[in-house]
C-alpha cells in the first residue's frame, strides 16, 4: 500500500468510524456469537498473496462486527467505562505515524517532554499536591494499565523496604542472602475490596498479601484503625509490610478509604509505601468538589488514576505519579552498553525506562495533550457532572420503587449499586397459619434466620435480574459480592450517556424484578 | 468534536502523515533540540476553555516535530528498527474506533477469537513446532514488548517451580515460607548478551540472576557446555536454577545461542524453563531459509519476537507463544466477583487477562491481521529477504576498505558490527628507531602489549567514529560493547532502506574514519 493508497483507505476508514460512532445507540450492546464462532469465518493460516484493502476492509463488518462488545454504546453500563473521544483519536493517529520505540530521551525527545509537560498538566487539574509534579521530585508518567502501575509500585516498593534495611551491608552473596530472607516476610496489603490488580501483583512480587476488612457499616471503606490492626497481627508473626494499596473509588461500589487517617498513621511507619489506586474515580477529581480528597495524598507514595477509564483517552492511559522518582529509578535502572549516550548520561534528561517494566514506550502523552485542549478544563469539568448527576438520576428511580429495590451504596462517581428485594410472601398462601420466615423479612421484626433466608433470597432474586437483562442484550450491567451481598451496579458514565438510557435500563429492570418476583404486585 | 468535525480533523491529519511519509527521507533523522526544550514552547496547564482543533493541530509542526526522532527515515540504522506499515495504521484507527478495555472473552469476543487465531497464523507463517498452536495445550498472544514478555514468562517459571516442588503440603502458612525459602532460593539466567529485559525481570521477579558466558570465539553465542557449567555451579551453592532466557540475535550482534544443544541439556533439567527471545531476528522466520532454527524450540517452554521491529506492524506488538497456557494460568488468575460470567465459567473461552500482567487489552491483533493480508506470506518474505541482502550489500561495503574497517561480525539478519581500525603509525615519524607498540598490531607479530594496546586505539577510534557520524544527525547510528570490543552497528532492516541510503552512510564512515585517523592515506 503506498501513500497514495493509504491516503484513500484511511478516509473511507475515517468515513466509517464517524457512521460506526453515530449509530452505536441502536446496536445491541453485547453480541450474540458463540464462543469459537470466528475461526470459522476466516482462512487457518496467511494468504500467501497480498489481498487488496477492499477485501479486507469488507471483512471488519462480516466477520468483528459481529463479535463486539460496544463499549461506547450509552447502553453499555457495566464495569468502569473504557470512554473513547475523537480528539483522542487524533492523537493516536498521529503517534502511530510517528512510531518509535521511544525508550531514552534521545529515542525522540518530544515523546518523552511532551508527557513529562502534561502529566504536570494532569496533577494540576486534579488538584494532586505539588510533590507530584516533575519539576521536584516526583513526577508522572503514562502506564498502560492500573495493574502494571501497581505491579511497578509495589516491586519499588519492596526493593526499597529491602535497600533500606540493608544500606549498611557490603555487596555480595551475604547481602543477597539478606536480602532474599527479608522477600520472604515482606506482606503487601490491599482492602478486602481494592481491585484484584494488588493481589495479582503481590504474586508477581513474590510477597506475601493480606486483605484489610472494610466491613459494610464503614461504607466497605478501610479504616485506618483497621489498617494498623493488620500490620499488628503481621509484625506480631515476624513478618514485614512494606506496601498498602489505598482505594479512592473501589471496584465494586466507589468506596473511598479514609484517606486522612490512613495518612496520619503512615508517619509511624515510614517504610510502608502507600500507593492511592483512583483507578476510575480519580477523573471525578478535576471537579474542585472532589478535591478535598486530595491533601491526605501529600503523605503517601504514589497515585494512579485511568485517562482511558472516564476522562475521554481511549485506551490505554493510566496516569501513574511518584513523589520521589528515585524510588523507581534505583530499582528499574539497568544501563547495558547499547542504550548508553551522551544524554542519559549528562543527567539532564528522563529516560521513563527506569520508571517501568518495559523498555519501549508509545507516544501517548499526545492524545492526553489532545484531550485537554479540546475539552478544556470547563469541558472536562461539565463532562463528570453530567455523569454524576445521571448517577443520582438514577438512585433517586430506585428509591421511587422501594418494593422492589433496596439500594447497597448511593450514587457515588456515577456508580449505584442495589439489589432486588425478594417477594413477601402471598397473604392468601396456603401456608399462613405457619410461621413463614420470609414473611419476617417484610416486618421490621428479623429472627436471626429469618434476616438470613432474606439475605439469600434477595441475593438470589439480584442475580437472577441481573443475568436477565443482560441476556436480552440490549443493555450491558455487572454485578459483584461485597460483604456477602450480591449487588447489581449500574454506571452512568459512559460519554454518550444520557437520562434517557437510564430511564430505559430502569424500566428494563422493574420488568425484569416483577417477573422474577412472580408478576406484577 | 462531533462526527462531522472528526469526519474533516481525520481526514487533514491523514494527508498530513501520508505527506510526512513521502518526505521522510529528506530529514535530519535526528533533532537537534536541547533537554528541555518542549516547556518553554506550550503553557503550564491545560487551558480552561477547550480550543479549536486548528488550533491543536498547528502545535503539532511548531512544538512535536521539532523534537521527533525519525525512526522511519531510511537514514534512521540505529538499535533495531521499529517499523510502521500503512495497513497496521488502519488497523490501529479501527482498534482505537472499537476502544474497549477487553479483559475477558464477553468483554469482546472478537478481540479474543481473532488474536488466537490470527497468533495461529503467526505461529505457522514463522515455522513454529505445532506445540504452540492455540488448538493443543499451547497458543498465542500479544503482549506489549519483549520485555513484558519476558517478565511474564520469568514469574510464571518461578511459581511453576515452586508449585511443583511444595505439591505434597498442604496450602497454610508453613507453605507460604517453604515457598518464600525457595524462592530466595532461585536463580534466573541469560546470556551475557541478552537484553537487559532478563536481568530487569530478575529484579521484577525478586530473583537471582547468573549471566552465562558467551565469548568472541564462540561468536558470542551460548553453547551447552557453558549453560551446564552454570547450572552446576549454582547447583553447589544450594541454588535453584529456574530459568533461562535463549537468545535468537542478541541485541548486540544477532548472536543465536546454540539452541539444539540447549535442547538436549534441558531434557536433565525440566524444572528449567527457557524461554526463547527473538525480539528481532524472529522476523526472519517467515523466510524457510530461516526455519532451521525452529525444531530445537519444540523442547522449549515459550518463545517471542517483536512484530513492532520487523514485521510491519506499528508499535506495540510482541507476540508471546507458549507451550502450555496452564502454566501461565495458574499463576497468573484471579477471578474475583465482579469478574465472574458465565463464558468464563464454561471453560469455552479464553480470557487472556490470565496469560499476562495488566487486565485490560487492546485490539492489537487487528493490525496484524491487516499486515499478514496486505503483503501475504510472499511479501513479508520479500521484505525480509530485501533486507538482509542489503546487510550483506554493506558488510561488502566495508571489506573493500579493509585499511580502515574491521567487520567483527559479519551481516546477520541485516545487522553488521565492525570496528575502526587505528592509523599505522607515520613510516616517516621520529620514533622509528624505538619499539612501537602501535607498529606491531600492523604486522601479524603480535606482542601481548602491543595487542592490548591495539585493540584500547581501536575502540577508541571507532567510539569517535561513531560519535561523529551521530553529531551530524544526518544518519542515526548506534554502538555496543562486546567482549570489551567496542563496535559500531549498523542495520538494514528499516521499511525506507535503500542501498543508496547504506552507500550514503558508508561515505560518511570512510570520511569519519580518515578524519579520526589523521587524514586520508
Amino acid at each position: 500500500m503506498d501513500s497514495e493508497q493509504f491516503r484513500d483507505a484511511a478516509k473511507g476508514a475515517i468515513d466509517e468510524i464517524a457512521t460506526y460512532y453515530d449509530n452505536i445507540a441502536d446496536k445491541s450492546v453485547l453480541p450474540s456469537v458463540t464462543p469459537g464462532y470466528l475461526r470459522k469465518l476466516i482462512p487457518e493460516s496467511a494468504p500467501e498473496e497480498g489481498e487488496s484493502w477492499e477485501t479486507i476492509q469488507s471483512d471488519i463488518d462480516r466477520v468483528v462486527m459481529p463479535g463486539l462488545t460496544h463499549w461506547q454504546s450509552p447502553k453499555f453500563m457495566a464495569f468502569f467505562p473504557c470512554n473513547s473521544s475523537f480528539p483522542a483519536m487524533l492523537g493516536d493517529m498521529y503517534s502511530g505515524a510517528f512510531n518509535a520505540a521511544a525508550f531514552n530521551w534521545i529515542c525522540s525527545p518530544a515523546i518523552t517532554e511532551l508527557e513529562t509537560v502534561v502529566m504536570d498538566w494532569v496533577a494540576k487539574l486534579i488538584g494532586l499536591p505539588d510533590a507530584f509534579l516533575s519539576q521536584g521530585e516526583g513526577g508522572g508518567i503514562i502506564q498502560g494499565t492500573a495493574s502494571e502501575v501497581i505491579v511497578t509500585a509495589l516491586v519499588a516498593a519492596r526493593e526499597r523496604v529491602i535497600r533500606r534495611r540493608l544500606s549498611d551491608m557490603p555487596e555480595g552473596e551475604e547481602k543477597l542472602d539478606a536480602a532474599a530472607d527479608l522477600r520472604g516476610k515482606l506482606v503487601a496489603m490491599g482492602s478486602e475490596h481494592a481491585h484484584s490488580s494488588t493481589q495479582k501483583a503481590a504474586i508477581i512480587a513474590g510477597t506475601r498479601f493480606r486483605t484489610i476488612s472494610a466491613p459494610a457499616d464503614n461504607g466497605f471503606s478501610v479504616s485506618a484503625a483497621s489498617l494498623r490492626k493488620t500490620i499488628q497481627e503481621c509484625e506480631a508473626k515476624g513478618l514485614i509490610p512494606f506496601y498498602f494499596t489505598a482505594t479512592l473509588g473501589s471496584t465494586s461500589t466507589c468506596a473511598v478509604d479514609d484517606l486522612a487517617g490512613i495518612a496520619e498513621l503512615a508517619k509511624e511507619y515510614p517504610d510502608i509505601w502507600i500507593h492511592v489506586d483512583a483507578a476510575y474515580a480519580g477523573s471525578a477529581l478535576v471537579c474542585p468538589e472532589y478535591q478535598h480528597h486530595c491533601p491526605p495524598i501529600a503523605h503517601f507514595d504514589s497515585f494512579n488514576f485511568n485517562l482511558h477509564k472516564w476522562l475521554l483517552v481511549n485506551f490505554d492511559c493510566s496516569a501513574f505519579f511518584i513523589k520521589r522518582r528515585k524510588d523507581l529509578i534505583d530499582t528499574y535502572s539497568i544501563t547495558p552498553s547499547y542504550l548508553r549516550n551522551e544524554f542519559t548520561e549528562s543527567g539532564l534528561v528522563t529516560d521513563y525506562r527506569d520508571w517501568q517494566i518495559p523498555l519501549g514506550r508509545r507516544f501517548r502523552s499526545l492524545k492526553v495533550w489532545f484531550v485537554l485542549r479540546s475539552y478544556g478544563v470547563k469541558g472536562l469539568q461539565a463532562f463528570i457532572r453530567k455523569h454524576i448527576a445521571l448517577g443520582e438520576y438514577f438512585a433517586f428511580q430506585l428509591k421511587t420503587r422501594q418494593d422492589l429495590f433496596q439500594v447497597t451504596t448511593d450514587a457515588a462517581f456515577g456508580l449505584v449499586t442495589f439489589q432486588v428485594k425478594p417477594a413477601p410472601p402471598s397473604p392468601s398462601g396456603g401456608q399462613a397459619d405457619r410461621p413463614n420466615p420470609r414473611h419476617e423479612a417484610w416486618t421490621s421484626d428479623f429472627t436471626p434466620s429469618g434476616e438470613a433466608q432474606w439475605r439469600e433470597d434477595c441475593n438470589a432474586v439480584t442475580k437472577k435480574v441481573y443475568e436477565k437483562i443482560n441476556s436480552q442484550g440490549e443493555f450491558y450491567i455487572s454485578s459483584s459480592v461485597v460483604c456477602g451481598i450480591y449487588i447489581i451496579r449500574i454506571v452512568s458514565a459512559n460519554t454518550a450517556a444520557e437520562e434517557k438510557y437510564l430511564q430505559m435500563v430502569f424500566e428494563r429492570l422493574v420488568e425484569a424484578a416483577e417477573e422474577e418476583r412472580g408478576g406484577k404486585a
